[in-house]
């Protein structure tokens, strides 16, 4: 954790003041071995970041004198669509997805994501928030991107995706395109990125139909989570 | 699996047959449901890759015949010299790394190291070799990556990297460069990634007086498993 996140709950604008507990607390001491007088780097989510210092400590409680002072970084212009991929995977792409900072994640069901992935607990927005806050705990920001669950492919790119790509340049990562995925193409982008063995051809002709440009990585088939930074590490300066 | 990597040992290539036992052979049982008359890609570990039709199977073993017949994808012209980083991590990311394609790998033990890691038995070679053919095996490739340890930073920095240094450009990813890491850079280059928490100064200094440039990569802290796909999407075309 690099950046204690606080919530709106915890935090009196009025006078500054937090209180944290859980496993904020927990990590404050166990792994910052923190005490009385100690400064932080906090943030407040979905506003400013700052520093605290930590006024008091107890069993359950972490007291805090707060000062939000800058804002935080600013997030990609990039909406991410991904094929919901296997459960324990999708929870760490959530930190690793929130720390790179995408804007907007939208999670899709295709013809080669097992039904069976939809049942996990993972996709419940409890469990998505909390690894969220984990990656941007790690990036020292404070802003959620917005994530949105869609089961069926055809109603995303019919009803969803439009709106996107009137904004947006499409691009999919698929390994049969003629063309390499371009470098820092400053603009925003809404990247398609499919589930294991790929997009089957009825979703790339949909994809392409409605502006969608096939991209590939070169020769080698790479898993999805390293697949991920690596066209966010191309395509963004 | 993408691919079925046979060592030089199972492969007879007077005759085109080869007899795979352990993993692979379970793989092909539980995974890919394989039966005599399949075919598979596979590939010579350090040699060419091509299909196999299957001959045989029984409880231990698949027996194949082997027709070999194209070269394997390009190494990126990478050498990545890395900090020891916790032992989960390592272990997947030595996968991660082989399949990425880098050519060679450095590991090396700098001030913010933490000594136990050395003691891990990730780091033995038998351990190293599982891995990376792990990672070969998912993005069909069948040459490893060469991977030396280097457990002394001075060491490294005095004799080792200024002979990689003549023929290639030397960058680190270190958070307070002025510079961002540049994109599709068309030329060999040298990567230095640091452990949590960074390089220290000192380090810092040695690397830039052997001709090592610092990039950044903005302002969000990043773990090492995305940093190092993010840095090769943004340096290699």
């Amino acid at each position: 954790m690099n950046c204690l996140l606080l919530t709106q709950d915890e935090f009196d604008p009025e006078t500054g003041r937090a209180r944290v507990v859980g496993r904020r607390r927990k990590h404050a001491d166990e792994i910052l071995k923190s005490s009385p007088g100690d400064k932080l780097r906090v943030g407040l989510v979905g506003g400013q970041l700052g520093q605290a210092e930590i006024l008091h400590l107890d069993a359950d409680c972490l007291e805090l004198s707060v000062e939000l002072d800058r804002d935080p970084p600013l997030k990609l212009p990039m909406t991410l669509v991904l094929a919901l991929p296997r459960p324990p995977v999708f929870r760490r792409l959530l930190s690793t997805i929130a720390s790179l900072g995408v804007a907007r994640l939208l999670v899709v069901g295709t013809a080669r994501t097992e039904k069976s992935f939809w049942q996990s607990h993972v996709i419940e927005p409890d469990e998505i928030h909390e690894r969220l806050i984990l990656g941007l705990e790690q990036s020292k920001d404070s802003v959620l991107p917005e994530v949105s669950m869609h089961r069926f492919f055809e109603e995303l790119a019919c009803d969803v995706l439009p709106t996107h790509l009137a904004e947006s340049r499409g691009l999919m990562a698929h390994p049969g395109a003629t063309n390499p995925c371009p470098h820092a193409v400053n603009e925003a982008i809404t990247l398609m990125v499919g589930p294991e063995g790929g997009f089957v051809d009825f979703e790339v002709d949909k994809l392409w139909e409605i502006g969608i440009e096939p991209v590939h990585l070169g020769e080698r088939v790479l898993r999805v989570e390293p697949v991920i930074p690596l066209l966010i590490g191309r395509l963004f300066s």
